[in-house]
């Protein structure tokens, strides 16, 4: 296969080539873009250096290429993804811009993996971090019994808002363990000893973009219009793990050993949970890591048929690159 | 009055000096006790030097004391509350020692301040830090509508801990940022760049006791045996105030509107809530302040008599002293 990277030198395009040099993905080739700004400047790709090529409106850009995946943001993918569709190519989208619209699947291959199939416009949508986590971990319940709603709060590390939001991070504290005033350029406030309840832009509900995407991308990927899902999102001074504290209300009244055999057997889920040994999910640990990592697990105690649980899971990895790659993976062994 | 701080050298017991040196209390006289280790030491309180008396079981120690307020942990406090209380001292219990004790009244004056007085063992109790701030906040929702259920993820800081915690969270940043390998003591893991789903030690259903204190504690307060809370408590790097994500569930659906002006109208609420400006209740900047912050109201979208919240409040001060001087406060002011 012939696979592009659009945004090839931020955060997430860093993971893609990480995750596209070890996972079992056959690569014939792989071209690099990005902006003006680091167009000309090289990466290595397994050992090789690839020139980062300029994303220019250039309909015979992506000729060649099998799988573009698309990390930029929304207004680039937006912008190109007719010049990258053109030639045939799958844009593999990790933007916002499409995922809502009905004629683009969004997908995790753990739950809706066939929807890729469903893509007349050659795109397919990378879900919101916060959601591919967590669908994944509600996958195996609703396999169980139906999930009426969902209550969820989210611990997300700086890694959402880009690599320079990690530095910032970083230098926040490193400036006031030497006694400095920390600057803030990339959160709305100081993020190095504080959590911040507010994530993109608000809406009129009084949720943010950030909470909406989590109600709205869990309807459609799990193809359930009543499932509902209220969240509260908040940024946390961790470096790149996003961690979930959720309730699951099922149809059904699920016991618990039910449900941990379905987490343990589930796919892309790794149950952690040993209270005695205070062993448990934590976000410092997992960065790097592949699963969507579940503990805590235990009765909703304000709601019968209500279970909860902790989720965390590495929101460059499994929330962006190793998705979208699992993506293209899924469509190669599952294509008739 | 005279008053008495056992466990003056804490974290609590400082803020306990802090607001008794301001908050409109009549002091005649106070006296401060500890343990071994910190008795002889002088603290400043209003400009005298007092010095730390060795808590001792003698039982004319507090003949002289009105109001105890005591926080040197649950066993000093089961070990000392028949010296304390032996010569008529009413004893304000900042541990858990005797919170859920049937002769033994849990109070926050804004919710329950009329329960103080029928306290026979001269115990009142000081509920935790978690479960103070949202009964404040749960209060005006109540009076507005039976509240049914709650669910609640918290954001707790490391002063929950204690001041060598605190300070734990401090070297272990300075540590990283100087490229050392940062130590572990006071928790069971590193929290600096890390949040910990684990708060106090686990019980048998899976729950953590802190979390279970807010389920328990909440019953006793709100004297609402059916108000079901289901909790998910976990550290997170912020030095002294929490902040907890809530949904509600009432037996009425309530109008956004009507909330507010609860909210507004509460005793001991500030509400902050305006989007447009990026104004919401942040632990980093509400550190040393009286009130319980409410902000980010909403409809919970996945409960149709639901509302969804988040609230700040500084966890040493009304989450601890503040709480335990104003119950003595509302003694004096209400009595007959």
């Amino acid at each position: 296969m012939n696979v592009a990277i659009v945004g090839a030198s931020g955060a997430v395009g860093h993971e893609l080539i990480k995750v596209l040099e070890t996972y079992p993905f056959p690569i014939e080739k792989v071209r690099l873009f990005g902006s003006q700004r680091s167009a000309g400047q090289t990466l290595v790709f397994d050992g090789r250096e690839i020139k980062i090529e300029l994303l220019r409106p250039d309909d015979s850009l992506f000729a060649d290429t099998d799988f573009a995946f698309v990390s930029a943001g929304a207004s680039v993918s937006r912008e190109y993804a007719g010049v990258i569709t053109a030639g045939g190519a799958l844009m593999i989208d990790n933007s916002s811009a499409f995922r809502m619209d009905g004629d683009v699947p969004l997908v995790v291959p753990e739950v809706n993996g066939a929807d890729a199939f469903d893509a007349p416009r050659h795109i397919i949508a990378n879900p919101n971090c916060t959601t591919i986590q967590m669908v994944v971990a509600l996958k195996p319940i609703n396999d169980l019994s139906p999930i009426r709603r969902v209550h969820v709060s989210t611990y997300q590390a700086a890694s959402g808002a880009g690599a320079a939001a990690m530095q910032e991070l970083e230098r926040q504290h490193a400036d006031i363990a030497a006694g400095k005033e920390p600057t803030v350029e990339k959160f709305a406030h100081q993020l190095a000893f504080n959590v911040i309840p507010h994530i993109d832009v608000f809406t009129d509900n009084g949720y943010t973009k950030e909470e909406m995407k989590m109600h709205l991308e869990t309807k459609k990927i799990m193809h359930a219009p009543h499932l509902e899902v209220s969240a509260t999102c908040v940024r946390v001074p961790v470096m790149r793990a996003h961690s979930e504290a959720i309730w699951v209300e099922t149809a059904d009244n699920l016991d618990l050993q039910t449900v941990r055999r379905a987490f343990i057997e589930a796919d892309g889920v790794e149950y952690v949970d040993d209270p005695a040994t205070l062993t448990y999910p934590m976000p410092l640990h997992l960065a790097g890591h592949d699963p969507v990592y579940v503990g805590r697990l235990r009765k909703d105690l304000a709601c019968d048929n209500g279970i909860s649980f902790w989720c965390v899971s590495d929101q460059i990895r499994k929330g962006a690159a190793l998705n979208a790659v699992q993506i293209a993976s899924y469509i190669l062994e599952h294509r008739k």
